[in-house]
C-alpha cells in the first residue's frame, strides 16, 4: 500500500477476507446499546463543529475518575494523545519505552524527533517489571513510557513499584488503557497518584473498554496544566467529533457495563489459557482480555489460512518469533479458536 | 475556560445560549440525508478499528478529482492536514501565510516550531492577492500558505497568478475547503496543477461541502509522495473515525448536492449583499458561502443580543476592529438576520 507506513498493527482485516479478527483488542461484550443509540441520535450535532473543550465529556469523566475537568484532555483516540504527548516533549534528550510493547509510542517520538532508549523486559522475569528500573537516572530522559497492563503481554505493574516510579521526579506516561478491563481496575489510586505527582500522565481509551475503536476517543490525566494545554497546542482545535463526544457520555453512563464484561472475560481467560496450555502452548499470565502465547509453529499463517487472524508479535522490539497475541472473545469464538487449534495441533 | 486557548474560531456556541450561527461556515443546504444515513447505519464499524488507509473512501475521491489514489491523504478534518502539513515541513525557514486568513495555519506552525511571515493583502487592492507577492523570492520560506476562496473574505486567488507562483517551484500549501461551494469549482485544474507541480499541496474538507464538522473529514492532495508520507507518520495511524470514512463515502455518492447547494447560495449570497449595502454596510464580494462586511457598530454585541452569533474578524492579524464575517444561510435564516439588522439601524 502507497502512503502510510505498513500498518505495524493488529486489526488490518480490510485487505483479507477474515471471519474471526484476534488480532486486536475489544471488550468481546461489545458496544453497550446505548453507546449505539448516541452515535445515531443528535444529528444536528453533526452538522456543527464540536465543541472543542468536550466540557460535557469531560464533567462526565471528572465525576467516573474522581480528577478535576481541568486536569483531563480528550483526543481522537488515546492514539493522538501519544502523538500530542511526544510533540509536547523538550527536544535533546531521549525517552525511555519499557519493552516489549505498544509500537505507537516509539512512533509517536519518532514523528516528534526524539530519540528513543529501552528499558527491556525479561522472558526470565515472565515480562514483569522489576525494581532494576529504580537502578537508574530517570530524570535523565524526557519521559519514561510505561503501558500497565501491558500490551502485548497483559502483564501489569506493581503498584507499589509504580509509586516508586513516580517517587522518582521523571516524567512518566502511564498507559492505562486497558485497565478497565481487567478484575482489578482500581489497583492504583488515580486521583491521588495525579494529585502527588505533577510528573505523571495517565492514558485512558474508550475505544477498549465500550468497543468504540471506529468512534474514536481516549483521554489523558495530568496535574500539570501547563503539559496538558501545550499537548492541546499541538493538535487542531476540533480535534474529538460531536459524535465521539456524545458517545462518550453515554458509555459513561452505562452502569455495570464494565463490570459484566470483566466477568466475561476473566472466566473466558482462564479457560483459554488451560485449553492453550493444554495443547502445549506457553501462555503469560495477562490480566487484560487479550494472551500472550509462544510456539514454534507458524500460527499466523495457520490461522490465516482458517480465516482467522491473530496478532504475530515478532517486529515487537524485544520480542521475536513465536510470540503471538490472542483477543479473549465471546464463548462461541473462543470455541472456534480453540477448535482451529486442535485442527491445526492433530 | 481551562485548557486549550481560548477557541479563536467562529462556532463555539456551546457556552452561550444561541438562536443562529452565523460565525461557522457551513453548506446552508445542511448534511444531505444519504450521508446521515451512512453516519447510522454501519454499527458494526463503530467497534473495530478503522481502516488506516481509508481505502474505499480515498479510491471515491480519487474518481471524483481525477487524482490518482496514491496522492491522496484524508485526516480528522482538514485541521488535522494542516498541522500534519506543518510538522512535515523542515525546520529553520519560516513559512509565508498570506494574510489576513484563517487562524490555524498559524496555530499548526507555531505548534510544528516553525516561524512566520506574513504577506498582507491590502485593503485598496480589495484584500485580492495581486502579482506583487512574485516579487520575493518565495522559495526563501519553507511553504507558502494561501487560501483560495480566502477566509475571511470569500476573495478568491485567480487562476492565472496561482499557476505562476505554483511555477516559483516555492512549496505552496493551497487550502480550497470552500471552492466546492463557490460558482467556479472548476476554476483551477488541480489535477494538472498537482501532475505539473509536485511543490502543490491541495487542501480540501467534507466539513464544509456536506456540512459534517462534527464528523470531521478531510484530505489533502499532492504529487510529493514523499511528503504524504511524512504527513501521514506525523500522525496516529488510525486517524480518520470509520464513520466519517462511511460518511465521505456517502457524500461523494450524493450527485447534484453541491450544484444545488451552489444555487442557493449563490442567489442568497447577492441578496445578502444588497440588503446589507442598502442598510450601509460596507461588503466585500465574496464568492463563497460568507461574506466580510465592515461597520463601526459593535455587531458582535449587538447580535448577541439578539442572540445571533456572527464573527468578529478583529483578532485576525491584517484586519482591525469592524470587521465581520456571516454565513449565507437559507432564505428564512438570512430574513431573520436582516431583520435584526434592521432593526439595529434603526
Amino acid at each position: 500500500m502507497y502512503i502510510k507506513q505498513k500498518n505495524p498493527h493488529g486489526g488490518d482485516i480490510y485487505a483479507r477476507d477474515i471471519v474471526m479478527d484476534l488480532s486486536s483488542n475489544m471488550n468481546p461484550a461489545g458496544m453497550p446499546e446505548a453507546v449505539m443509540e448516541a452515535v445515531r441520535s443528535s444529528p444536528e450535532s453533526w452538522q456543527r463543529y464540536p465543541d472543542p473543550y468536550c466540557r460535557q465529556l469531560r464533567n462526565r469523566i471528572s465525576a467516573r475518575e474522581g480528577v478535576p475537568e481541568d486536569r483531563i484532555l480528550c483526543g481522537n483516540g488515546a492514539a493522538e494523545l501519544i502523538y500530542a504527548f511526544a510533540y509536547a516533549l523538550p527536544k535533546g534528550r531521549p525517552a525511555l519505552i519499557v519493552s516489549p510493547t505498544f509500537s505507537e509510542y516509539g512512533d509517536a517520538l519518532k514523528a516528534a524527533d526524539i530519540g528513543v532508549s529501552r528499558n527491556m523486559l525479561r522472558e526470565e522475569d515472565g515480562f514483569r517489571l522489576t525494581e532494576d528500573i529504580l537502578s537508574q537516572d530517570l530524570r535523565a530522559y524526557s519521559a519514561v513510557f510505561l503501558c500497565t497492563p501491558n500490551n502485548p503481554t497483559g502483564i501489569a505493574v506493581e503498584p507499589e513499584l509504580l509509586k516508586k516510579l513516580a517517587d522518582t521526579g521523571a516524567r512518566l506516561f502511564l498507559d492505562m488503557c486497558f485497565l478497565d478491563l481487567t478484575e482489578k481496575p482500581d489497583r492504583y489510586d488515580i486521583p491521588a497518584l495525579l494529585e502527588a505527582h505533577p510528573n505523571v500522565t495517565v492514558l485512558r481509551a474508550f475505544t477498549k473498554s465500550y468497543c468504540m475503536a471506529g468512534v474514536r476517543l481516549g483521554y489523558a490525566m495530568s496535574s500539570d496544566g501547563g503539559l496538558l494545554e501545550e499537548m492541546s497546542a499541538k493538535t487542531q482545535c476540533w480535534n474529538v467529533s460531536s459524535i465521539a463526544q456524545n458517545a462518550g457520555v453515554a458509555a459513561l453512563g452505562c452502569a455495570g457495563w464494565l463490570e459484566e464484561s470483566v466477568k466475561l472475560i476473566g472466566s473466558e481467560r482462564r479457560r483459554l489459557t488451560e485449553e492453550l496450555e493444554a495443547l502445549g502452548f506457553r501462555v503469560w499470565p495477562g490480566e487484560a482480555n487479550y494472551l500472550m502465547l509462544k510456539t514454534d509453529r507458524d500460527l499466523f499463517g495457520e490461522m490465516l489460512k482458517r480465516r482467522i487472524l491473530v496478532r504475530d508479535c515478532s517486529n515487537y522490539p524485544g520480542l521475536g518469533k513465536g510470540y503471538y497475541r490472542i483477543a479473549v472473545r465471546k464463548p462461541r469464538e473462543n470455541d472456534l479458536f480453540i477448535s482451529a487449534l486442535k485442527e491445526m495441533t492433530e
